[in-house]
């Protein structure tokens, strides 16, 4: 199926890529809060923002930016502060990062990218900002993309990074990625951040296109509770270090690379899913047989994101009639006659009519998903069948636990 | 303001109207779970359904009905199986029931309605049924609104019931109602029922205007986990018997009768989002200053809606990124530097710019509310201006709570 192997060295796999991450005090727990990711050479750039009308000055920024020319050199990212409801002081202080950043790499500032995540409504302390920058700078290298991983996290369980390398015209390509989001364990936080490197040479126009719809395959099809981040941003850089031939248009090649994207982006996205907070297994859910791949799209991700859904996963509950009532809810018309709801092995329903089937068993396939390590064996899932279009579509969740309301109430004011 | 007051008698406050509710023995509980709301003469009848593709029985067999004719005589409710998800047998039971009540009560089955809530994919408990009908019409009587309001239950912590009374053309109008939702203490339960009558003389298309505009301002605007069911109804009827002047057109009266609908159909929904699983407090969100109502509804929904502003409620936390994070993503476009968000009389963030408050106080006005009396003293406000435009919207719903997870998980297969 895939002509790709995973290789060690995530974001820094690539050729052509350094970063860092470092401790600048942004953070008032003094975990690392400042990564940068630095390509050698000018890459071409593409990103995927949040959709929301209240929005961070880095997101803003990085639109401007990346309207201006589709390039970049670096991506500066703090957390501990989401600057975003943050007025004409946000702007000001993502201006002066860039600016900082170009200063002590020799980067033209135009060059740099800028991501924020952490609380909502904070200024960046640029007091720790400032003097971070040249240590920063200097920490970037090769061996770099732990490190970037480690600092662009909240309170994500777990650092998310891969690396991937296939072949195009007989020479090797590598894509590289690190993701962070869904761990609130401090509340205000709540950011999707994802960076991708890549080695190969394409046309701007082209990878935007492809890491558009890997992200509506990937991070757009993940959901942990359904509040869209003021910060969320998926950003990817191709830097033409792989020296294979330009890719300017769809084809084997492209499809390869957008492939190779797609399985990165997808890798990155479940495991901020299986991350979400205090979620205790993997939810995924595969829609068939819908009229278009939108319509298959907006139903998985309408049952992984239904908070009854969620819940009786949590209680290992096979109750395929929420199941039902959320696919019916999702907003695309179909014949309920047609419904078919299979969890695991199980199937629940077929026809539009209930099945006996063995509860206990069910349940019990929900708990062994539960007891499993990360992101191997851990997941329950939901298989739809809603007619006999050609549509089809996959959506990634997590259960609803008590520690998700424990996780975004507990808050000393 | 308003020219109505609220008087005795629920249901059975307008004229000419009976109810009852008994226990059938539908339920494994032995509580009661049979209803019937019946008009002395024939009723013009609205009803407000699901939007969902995956219906019950019943909401189609109300559609059918109201599509041949817009009146009918009689509403009769079950609790315990939602006969939703139940194929073609579901629908013979259905048929059956109306024929049954028919039978018992000498009305023309085609002027019974018909509502179902509980368990998803179960069959309605037909050989308690058929014994239930004529002992529940036995029961039938002008002080029957209470027990019916009992019988709709499914794990909700208390009934919902109210009625108002006005004048019209110098004699009293009145209308009552009962509703029934959102406590899901026994898991696959999710239904939102209301029942209206109302002794006015009106006409049914015009009754149908008011019915969908109220429901726009009441019921749509209520969210507990944004799961929509597959048996959700309000069904009004109209029978006339206050001898008022026949109402076929907006003006003076109809505006009245109108505004008295939607006072009824807001405290019912209020009172289903108070009774939300796991709810300590009712949270309200008034927003203004859209370009349409629609669109601050869309905004005022979202915030009410969200799973991280309900968090941040229960652990009393004035955290008004969360609501500008909400309020950003609910779909509608505005301008950032104009947000303006309060909490109770906290102004939290003005112009787009975070602004300085006692955030001790602010989340002693919370606590306050929560540890208020029902519906009483007890709502969160939050109020949002996003421009300058003429829109305004209100929603209800709830906090999230550790008790939400425990209701909707804690089932043993």
């Amino acid at each position: 199926m895939t002509d790709w192997q995973v290789i060690p060295g995530g974001l820094t796999a690539p050729l052509g890529y350094k970063a860092a991450g470092i401790a600048a005090g942004l953070k008032p727990s003094g975990a690392p809060d400042l990564a940068l990711i630095w390509s050698e050479v000018e890459a071409i750039a593409a990103g995927v923002f949040t959709t929301s009308v209240v929005r961070a000055a880095c997101v803003d920024y990085c639109r401007e930016r990346l309207e201006a020319k589709a390039s970049a050199r670096a991506i500066l990212c703090n957390a501990g502060q989401a600057n975003a409801g943050t007025g004409e002081q946000g702007w000001a202080n993502a201006v002066e990062s860039a600016r900082l950043l170009g200063e002590a790499t020799g980067i033209d500032p135009n060059s740099v990218l800028l991501a924020s995540t952490g609380v909502i409504g904070q200024q960046i302390v640029m007091d720790k900002l400032r003097p971070g920058i040249p240590k920063l700078v200097a920490a970037a290298s090769q061996n770099g993309s732990d490190d970037a991983a480690k600092a662009i996290v909240t309170t994500d369980l777990v650092t998310k990074s891969i690396a991937l390398e296939t072949t195009i015209d007989g020479r090797p390509v590598r894509i590289g990625g690190i993701s962070k989001g869904s761990g609130m364990i401090h509340p205000n936080m709540a950011t999707m951040l994802a960076f991708v490197t890549c080695d190969a040479m394409v046309s701007s126009s082209l990878w935007q296109e492809m890491l558009k719809r890997a992200a509506d395959r990937s991070f757009n099809q993940i959901t942990v509770d359904g509040d869209t981040s003021t910060n969320d941003a998926l950003i990817a850089l191709a830097n033409g270090q792989s020296r294979t031939p330009a890719i300017t248009e769809m084809g084997p090649a492209a499809e390869k690379l957008e492939g190779m994207l797609t399985a990165v982006c997808q890798h990155l996205a479940k495991a901020i899913a299986r991350d979400g907070e205090g979620a205790t297994c993997l939810l995924e859910c595969q829609v068939s047989g819908a009229a278009s791949d939108k319509d298959a799209r907006q139903i998985a991700k309408t049952i992984v994101g239904s908070s009854l859904v969620k819940s009786a996963i949590f209680g290992r509950d096979p109750n395929w009639g929420r199941i039902a009532g959320a696919a019916g809810r999702a907003g695309v018309l179909f014949d309920q006659n047609n419904l078919r709801i299979q969890l695991g092995d199980f199937l629940l329903m077929e026809n539009g009519q209930p099945l006996e089937f063995d509860r206990a068993a069910a349940s019990e396939y929900m708990k062994q998903a539960a007891a499993s390590t990360y992101l191997k064996d851990d997941t329950v899932l939901i298989s739809v069948g809603i007619g006999n279009g050609s549509g089809s579509g996959i959506a990634w969740g997590c259960d609803l636990s008590y520690d998700y309301v424990r996780i975004n109430a507990e808050y000393t004011t």
